[in-house]
């Protein structure tokens, strides 16, 4: 850049990067994931001490800043956050926003032009809007397991909210878990791509939304035991078995780079959890 | 559609038709708003006793079904769901995703093709990114202002959880509210398009970002009016005139077609208001 040029803070990175807290899964974990699955290199930054400064003020992120982790650096320099965002902005890069969006990434690959005013650009727009539609059904339950332990004050200890954490758990234990899972249950069954006991969500390949569904079964072991023992949502658990299963979840887990739960998201305290 | 085709509930319509509940603005009014906005025509189906069952019953609206209301309708029709998720799906085409999306629509307008390979395209879609991270912000922000009054139990009535909701009520008032209008405060403040007075979040465009700034002066009057008289986040209050002047928002509030604030998503209960 010349002394003229006027500042910018876009500039080209090699590749993306990952700015989240240290030492969490949290959500954070949902952005390693697509990468992971996808086999696409990215990078981490995750320095506390300048974490805030870098993604919330705009003199290093650009405009406009962010309200909290994680954000992502993208190879242009420019900066994006908010988790279901982040997902669905990369998800047509790492192959992850549906069957019809392969395509059209396969098209290109061979040096064909696709227009946006093309059917088949429209109809990729629309199956990427039905993963991001489930993928932010999926981080709607995963606030709401948050929220069971910060019921009143997300500032505040979870040790000062425990009398309403306990009432709160007993809310998403009977209804809110259930209900969700039922959701995805039925999502999996009307699936047409899914005839011979394929567990996808939409399309006939793991997207962002397959990839989301996580969590529950640290925080709530026992609620989670006793709905996976009364066979109504023997698919949503499939699911879950596969996504653990292929190439690059695999090894990251088997690696052993994938940070366990503990204080973050997903926490689980046995005095929230039960059988029903 | 011949009768040995396999049944398929995409069915082209004439136009947009937005599923939600009739008699309260609630999370289904963002939706109209970016159709009020930009004049571009939608109906309405919200007979109570078929929403669900056509919005969630995949024989009725396609796979995959939906979680809960608001839910579009394509002129495809094709149904998607998730509040962001469609304000992010219609930005590009009601002018609304912000500047560079709108250059795009142009050079489509006069025959020129526009290839997903291209640089015009690639930071079009960082743009688009950068609106949905900014509603995607005040969104939390709306459900937070919900939360207040629905803290332990979202299937509970208001008053089976009042002495949790004061709680909650404090630590909104006093901690989330002034730290998502800082936020945006200072989005306004780094945009360099609003250097003359402008007050656009992204862009030098109204895009959906500045639609979803709403709610919380209904609901509490009172912690408003004092940060409002703060000084702190003239910018956001500005904002919020600005789009209410605004062509098609302006038609939509004279007309008496926008619903009143109630017993939705914003409620007003003067026990959990305060100057602090």
């Amino acid at each position: 850049m010349s002394a003229s040029e006027p500042s910018t803070k876009k500039q080209r990175t090699d590749g993306y990067v990952l700015y989240y807290w240290p030492g969490i899964p949290g959500r954070g974990e949902y952005i390693r994931l697509a990468f992971e699955h996808s086999g696409t290199a990215y990078t981490e930054d995750s320095d506390p001490s300048k974490l805030l400064p870098t993604i919330t003020d705009p003199k290093n992120c650009g405009h406009p800043g962010h309200f909290a982790p994680p954000a992502l650096k993208l190879p242009s320099g420019k900066f994006i956050s908010q988790t279901p965002n982040i997902l669905n902005y990369v998800a047509p890069k790492l192959g992850l926003a549906g069957d019809k969006w392969v395509k059209l990434t396969e098209k290109q690959k061979n040096g064909d032009k696709v227009d946006i005013g093309s059917e088949e650009y429209e109809q990729a727009e629309e199956e990427r809007a039905a993963v991001n539609q489930l993928v932010l059904t999926a981080l709607d339950l995963s606030n709401e397991s948050h929220d069971v332990h910060h019921p009143v004050a997300v500032e505040d200890y979870y040790e000062d909210q425990k009398e309403e954490s306990k009432r709160r758990a007993q809310s998403y234990r009977k209804n809110r878990l259930p209900k969700f899972l039922a959701h995805f249950q039925k999502v999996l069954e009307s699936n047409p791509a899914n005839k011979e006991g394929n567990t996808y969500l939409i399309s006939s390949k793991t997207t962002n939304a397959d990839l989301v569904i996580d969590g529950a079964e640290f925080a709530f072991p026992r609620r989670t035991a006793a709905l996976r023992q009364s066979g109504k949502y023997e698919k949503v658990f499939a699911l879950k078995k596969r996504v653990e299963s292929e190439g690059g979840i695999k090894a990251y887990i088997e690696e052993g780079r994938r940070q366990p739960f503990s204080q973050g998201l997903f926490r689980h305290y046995p005095e929230l959890d039960g059988d029903d």
